[in-house]
């Protein structure tokens, strides 16, 4: 059943090509919009209060990484998600380095308090440190277990009406009516950088064709990292296989790989 | 004939290595750069008002790239082509996503109106834009066909006395004297985010050594990109492969590839 | 004797994973944060005042490159070098194009006067224009070979108590104590944007764990350039394995491969 929903959604996307606004940070944009563009969606990485307003009328979903944050990222992200707001639109937050800096652990909570409706993608570290509890924080890379996170990835749910995914070596998604729990990817991801910018974006993309929990997309991510990791020597080819088999991925592969359980 | 003058370009590339300003956007200046080296030119990726006259002083040719558009950027683009202008040097323009928002629309117009010598190379929903007409844009990625395109060229070409390129399945190069007709190029091209501003950039190259067309950049990428399509297994290796085909390429394959006609 | 201080040099970043802040340019951001991760370190790209005490004070080094300098980028290196200078962490400059503009030797000097604990890696041609020697510069390429920069980097080290790193066909690492002459890498490694900031960012990572000479970033570099290379058919698939390898490099491969010597 939710395997079903998976696959429709990956057919979906591809048939759809939503359109997702990225502000995201200068060190994934990159590789987030050729992930957008593999999985088969249209990626605008776009900030200027100028525009704004007009790219949110026509967009899918907008995504905020606040990856290299400063003052000038935060008032363009606060008006976005306003205009987001007004069109109707699902915003995915990536509370990047979450709990590694009070500006970030501010700007974060700022964003999910203003978004109507919100997805957040984070490592244990960020949930935790989102959630005001104590997490084991240093710079960007996490040094908690998901599990550790499941009880801050609750009260967020609650606190922001949001969905919740904790990404890490499982990964859940936390939504009001159930916990799923998913046991793909693979140790080397952690090597390539912004692969949780990656998830993210790829949030943004199975978000505007309908998918508010973000399961599919940490679905997808997870096996075609597998897949990827299984054919690479180390996180160089690790990327480039990623981009391929997001491209190459079919609707049966993905259920056959998925390692899924609901709690 | 003109496949002489476009091996004679892609040797005196490699000859003069020449310097090319880029005020690109933040998505593709690793790869945009990439292309450059790979080529055989020097990039440089400059954009401060206290540089730039220096910059253009021994520079070849300057490229401008909106993709990532706001107010901070618009006054040094203007700035940089004033300088380009002061030291006749040829300006290559890329309106990325003109026609998404009014603010690209009216920028790309603005720089375009200033260059004195000017190349513009766009997917056909930008040239149609750029010119005016009703185009079918979303966000970033052409809904038109280039040859919907070709009116708005010619009265690009007039309005700003400039060359058009349009790329997309069919490139055209369209200057004063002659449309020229390119069919190089694969499908799998437009899902490696950049791949216009590659042949952008590289069209600085070689407006740098003398080719004030387009012309020779479109048939390059083209043939490079063919050559790289057949080995890749998705856009995470396209883009690898079209690197090292960049690199690798003689001038004898781009002749006997290359599907050109004068219309 | 310097051979084992380098392998022992790689054990101890794999094990002390040491955070790098970096504040970096653009073109490079997202290559040079995964050089960091598949050598075994923790990157962070962190640019803002409002956080960059908060980082400095659980960082082990601090990486300054002016490679897309402008007016607002100048004020954040300065007070971050003041934050790594407050908490006794070595500054690790990459001075980029210094000597193509006034705004980025000017800039240069500006940072090495301000830090305590200074690494400083270049070019030649940058080198001798940071030293205030006539160097042959033009963009951020050098044109000068690396034995023409001793004499300036002699200089340097007085001027600024630094340790300097001239790379190129021959890398030089010069201390008050010794040069150390490295005859690793190969030809086509400049074809591939960053490779020196790349170096600049893996110096932080081990100057992190106590090499607070340059000498083991770039023997490690050297050495992963070269068996890289020795599997690429051009600068897209050098940078693909560069980072493979980074990820696999073993003690003993470093060690049997190392051209080393003092001078």
């Amino acid at each position: 059943m939710l395997v079903e929903q998976i696959t429709q959604a990956l057919t979906a996307v591809r048939q759809q090509k939503p359109l997702v606004v990225n502000i995201t940070n200068y060190v994934v944009m990159n590789n987030t919009a050729n992930a957008l563009l593999a999985i088969g969606a249209s990626p605008i990485m776009a900030h200027s209060k100028q525009e704004m307003a007009e790219m949110m009328s026509f967009a899918g979903a907008l995504v905020i990484n606040i990856g290299t944050l400063d003052s000038v990222w935060t008032p363009r992200m606060s008006y976005a998600v306003e205009q987001a707001n007004s069109n109707g639109k699902i915003v995915v937050l990536d509370p990047v380095g979450c709990g590694a800096s009070s500006l970030r652990t501010e700007t974060s909570r700022e964003i999910a308090r203003l978004a109507n409706k919100l997805i957040i993608r984070g490592n244990a570290s960020e949930i935790i440190a989102l959630a005001g509890e104590q997490a084991q924080s240093k710079g960007v890379d996490a040094l908690d277990s998901s599990d550790a996170a499941l009880g801050a990835a609750h009260f967020l749910v609650e606190e922001y009406g949001a969905s919740v995914v904790i990404s890490g070596e499982t990964d859940y998604i936390v939504t009001k009516e159930q916990t799923v729990q998913l046991n793909n990817g693979h140790e080397m991801m952690p090597y390539v950088t912004g692969m949780g910018c990656t998830l993210t974006a790829l949030t943004g993309a199975f978000a505007a064709i309908g998918d508010e929990t973000g399961l599919a997309a940490a679905a997808v991510l997870g096996v075609v990292g597998e897949i990827a990791a299984e054919q690479a020597r180390g996180p160089g080819s690790l990327q480039m296989h990623l981009l391929d088999e997001l491209y190459q991925l079919d609707e049966e592969t993905l259920a056959t790989r998925l390692k899924l359980q609901v709690r």
